[in-house]
């Protein structure tokens, strides 16, 4: 079985160690012997010690070789991605991708594409990294309904949350920490605007509910906003903040999605998720509750979860077992964030008492009862609970009359 | 394909309405028509309303029946079960169990003579309950040599700790309320005596570690010597306690097991699994670190691991895969509990001063800087880093006085 690895960079060469370089235990448990031949990297001065794969810089190279089976698309960004995803599917070859904006973008077009190609597309990596959770989720959902997903899916967030807890550093100051040692990109817009754990809820939102859910049906508010003095005021009343993807399918046949900073109780599980570990928990309705937690992110850990899909399409084949599609076919309306409810944190800066008295003004329209305490130009507010829909509509005339300000539900 | 079913109780119940009454989705994913064809149950008052299956008394008209070609074992206990899945599996029928006594009792036994009557055993239910666990190490084995699985895994002991947490509850009146509303047993001596938990962290260790070790490898410590004043004392350190099992294949190829109270940070995962859920943690030298959390007991998840296996024998018919065994060939030294070391927490009652100075002196063999508070006829005592061995020896002289004491190393 011979393989063209597109991308080299610290996944791509986690996954050529695996496999090449056999640095796991795939030659004794794959049922053929199976080896990367070429690889497409535009620095040709980074070497590969090996006899058999050699670097090659024309994608061409690797989608017009008859001798290639697998594609492993690891290039990252989405135009260039696509593109090769769909001609080495087109090309009569499997692919395996670690690439959340590609598959959450073209879930249905790529699926009916290997299926009309009589190959098999896998995407374990593109959601909590090494976790296995696209198995777990489905091989639960062959007895069960999954009516509920939550978790946490993005390591340069969650590192960046636990760091200003642990250190009480603020945002900006973290991101550039995170940023020097490379655990967050130059531009962090996918990470911070909530676009990456968006599109990972939406790939495992589209196979849980069996309908495409699509990043830009998830509403996404940015965790940038959160500062020291949040994490401080929340951690006084035992709560932690995580950012988080959640997504339900209602009795009434309708999904609601979102991603946006939360507070977790600090006895609770997710609050204890920490820097790049990820944890997701499914709801079924047989079994329960289950949670998946591990690496989200890192070379080995993401390598692991690419080479398993390598080896399940290699059994796959041998065993000539059938290429099971996920289907996308039930209707189901999407109806935002309308359920989701809870009691409310909100911090907003009021520089001067006219901004205090306008703030008060505007949460005062909240049905709801409050702690107020204004102290050193903030004004912090626990509510009971509310409807998210309600909450967010009184933060839209904060940010209207340009606050600087923060909320966030509260979960158990 | 039909199936005997072994019991008729709760989790047989759960398995009977998921297969013949089709309370998930089996019927949509099942390669092909699946029903329970006789129940054994010594019961006759249980009726089932069914025109399909009927109540047998005696086991004989399971297994000789030529018709029936899955047997579910679900009587619990050891002897009778042992030999009917024997015969069973003699009798070219295929076999799923939930029962962790005989599976890891009689693990390397049972694998061969499914191996040599081409008939597939499984599992999973046996560990974990719901939660898939065995399948989840089954498949992070594929690329990772596991080298440690550390595990909150008996529902009854976790219920009771969780309710003396909340309730500042003492331990007998907690498992009298656990007994009475069916979750602990009569006679609670597997679950609280830490027999449970043992047999579970030998199937995964075997499995894991590819030799067997069995229930009388692992030391076990019960977890009834807790007492409300210790839950509090923890608690107001930050901790909290939790009955775990704990094995680790060290680098010297020996592998180390335990079975014991032990504390949590309260600000840590395993600290906030609570009641009846279950949570199992992984390591592998490639993935790192994995979890699976679910319910680890209880009628609807426990049947949906066991239709789980049902599903995949199903599937591994259907598709003539190979029937995987696993192999227990490994040359390992079992060196039980020296590698674990921590930090201790001890609670001796002492009822005069002669005691107290008796208790002194025990604990000044510690070779660690000790903390010491005498209060109430209560000597607490936390340690620095010290070898599990050097305390269970001190615990030792404790026990031949007859003392009534609670220790714990702590975990983070």
């Amino acid at each position: 079985m011979n393989i063209g690895l597109l991308g080299y960079g610290t996944i791509g060469t986690g996954v050529y160690e695996l496999i090449n370089l056999d640095k796991g235990k795939l030659s004794q448990n794959a049922p053929e012997s199976v080896v990367i031949t070429k690889i497409l990297d535009k620095d040709l001065t980074k070497k590969v010690h090996d006899p058999v794969a050699h670097i090659v810089t024309e994608v061409d190279d690797i989608i017009n070789d008859p001798e290639i089976d697998i594609v492993i698309a690891l290039c990252g960004g989405m135009d260039f991605e696509y593109q090769q995803i769909k001609r080495a599917l087109e090309s009569g070859k499997h692919v395996v991708t670690a690439n959340k904006a590609v598959i959450s973008e073209y879930f249905s077009e790529l699926t009916a594409l290997a299926q009309a190609n009589h190959v098999i597309l896998r995407y374990e990596a593109s959601v909590g990294g090494g976790i296995p959770i696209i198995n777990g989720l489905t091989d639960a959902l062959a007895l069960n309904n999954i009516h509920e997903i939550k978790g946490i899916m993005n390591g340069t967030t969650n590192f960046i949350l636990s760091k200003m807890t642990e250190e009480g550093a603020d945002f900006d100051e973290t991101l550039k920490l995170a940023q020097s040692i490379g655990f967050a990109e130059a531009d962090p817009t996918a990470d911070i605007g909530g676009y990456d754990v968006s599109r990972k809820l939406a790939i495992l939102s589209s196979l849980a509910y069996g309908t495409l859910v699509k990043d830009e049906d998830i509403q996404k508010r940015p965790m940038s906003d959160v500062r020291a003095i949040d994490i401080e005021m929340v951690g006084q009343e035992g709560y932690v903040i995580k950012y988080l993807g959640h997504s339900i399918l209602d009795e009434d046949q309708s999904i609601y999605t979102t991603v946006e900073p939360v507070l977790f109780n600090e006895k609770s599980i997710m609050a204890n998720v920490n820097s790049e570990f990820n944890d997701v928990a499914i709801q079924g309705d047989v079994i329960g509750e289950l949670q998946f937690y591990g690496k989200g992110a890192g070379k080995e850990a993401t390598a692991n979860a690419v080479v398993s899909d390598v080896l399940k399409i290699m059994h796959t084949l041998k065993y000539q077992l059938p290429h099971v599609v996920p289907t996308f076919d039930k209707v189901l309306a999407k109806k935002g964030t309308a359920i989701f409810k809870g009691r409310y944190y909100l911090r907003v800066s009021v520089p001067n008492d006219a901004a205090t008295a306008e703030v008060l003004s505007f949460i005062g329209q909240l049905k709801s009862k409050k702690d107020i305490l204004i102290e050193d130009q903030h004004l912090f507010v626990f509510t009971e609970e509310i409807h998210a829909d309600a909450f967010d509509a009184v933060a839209e005339q904060l940010k209207n009359q340009h606050y600087d300000f923060f909320y966030a539900r509260i979960y158990n």
